[in-house]
């Protein structure tokens, strides 16, 4: 049985301010509480219906987390999901270290992405393309938005963020005379992605869902790319267009796919 | 000024069941209004701000649409968006006519997709890969779903599509001995679209969101097709994968893109 603090505690993750405050976030439903209670993260404590409980009671176990049962009802009302008979996790973020990119390693940027459900679709895009690293704006949606966490669809425990000053850290990594690592950046008029030879490995940069890549960013993309377009539709969705980029660049650098 | 008779009708096209039965559905926002009084849809009535319709008069003129002034307020009470301080038109919904389609066009089959946002986001794809024939089995999402319409991005206004049984559908167009259309569906498990040869023209099948290509759907498909994975995520979600693949059709049959 849920205390009247921690329905508080709980409903106050739903804002980015309390989930700072606390260092605490939601993981909600089946297959996203699974996934976190097999990654890294540490959890706090697991509000479950008997039935989940019951089928993953080794995945609790081995986290050693404190498990609450609660109905279905009681997860929809202290939750964000609209239907949850399954469970919610309370999970410690991580602490907000800079990322070791690996030469070889292809990379994303995110500047000033806002909508946490394009957010969560690229973190299960970067995912499903073996991108691990993704540099975010500070100005991009909250990564712990209960948002993007569902959208990510449990690729939140696969891939590795930063939050921060881009344009600083375009700098440090891509400036200098040499400009050795190439930086994509995603852009309407730009060279055509499906003749493009891509390099093995650099930064794919994604601009703002209204106004694209800001002009202190664009400074260091060293080469636009742009999706062709057939018909009359007059932008992709950003979720999107990262997809058909990061397509385009893995099958243009070669080498077949590390799993299929 | 709306009368309660307009606010009560306006509000009970959120609903399906009062769409079909009046046949008209509700296009809400600035440029999805600009967009459809611009197509050969036809207007029953726009519910404008002031600032709106000074600055698009001759739209709503050209349609002659009889107009209403409210506020962004009532304009967010009766319709479904949660900001909104343009307009709503009230459209005239089309006959669900079957498609005639066109050798050499490359059009896609609905098999079961279920959430309107994909289904609009899907739209605005096909719209960008000029594809222009929408077959959606009777079980997808309403594409009058105001959900929908508002994640096309105007796109419906560009694309057409007929609602029906597609499996009666694909044993009419591609039934028979000598099986001339290509039908391609979307599995986990197909041919790498990275390297596959695509035809200039046919059929891409895209399936449910949690099962996929229906069996009775899938003994039609000629060509089983997969993207493919390079990190670990369980699967992409269907607009995506719609995307990625018409991006490798389109470059694959050869042939630049009709406009850029």
């Amino acid at each position: 049985m849920l205390s009247k603090n921690q329905v508080k505690y709980i409903q106050s993750l739903h804002q980015k301010k309390f989930r700072q405050q606390h260092g605490a976030f939601l993981v909600e439903g089946a297959k996203s509480v699974q996934e976190v209670l097999q990654s890294d993260f540490q959890t706090e404590l697991v509000i479950a219906t008997d039935e989940f409980y019951k089928e993953n009671s080794r995945l609790t176990d081995h986290q050693r987390s404190p498990v609450e049962i609660a109905s279905a009802a009681d997860l929809e009302r202290i939750g964000t999901l609209g239907s949850n008979n399954a469970a919610i996790a309370v999970v410690r973020t991580k602490e907000n270290r800079p990322l070791v990119i690996n030469s070889g390693e292809i990379a994303l940027i995110l500047d000033d992405i806002r909508d946490p459900g394009n957010l969560g679709t690229i973190l299960r895009i970067a995912d499903w393309y073996g991108v691990r690293s993704i540099l975010c704006s500070d100005t991009t949606a909250d990564v712990y938005n209960p948002k993007v966490i569902s959208a990510s669809k449990g690729s939140f425990t696969r891939v590795q963020w930063w939050y921060g000053d881009i344009t600083q850290f375009l700098h440090q990594s891509t400036g200098g005379a040499e400009r050795a690592t190439p930086v994509y950046g995603a852009f309407l008029e730009g060279a055509d992605v499906h003749t493009l030879p891509f390099a093995p490995s650099g930064y794919l940069v994604m601009g703002n869902e209204s106004n694209g890549i800001s002009p202190a960013v664009e400074r260091y993309v060293t080469q636009r790319v742009t999706i062709p377009r057939y018909g009359d539709a007059e932008s992709l969705n950003v979720g999107i267009a990262t997809a058909v980029l990061l397509d385009n660049w893995r099958r243009g650098r070669g080498g077949g796919p590390l799993l299929t």
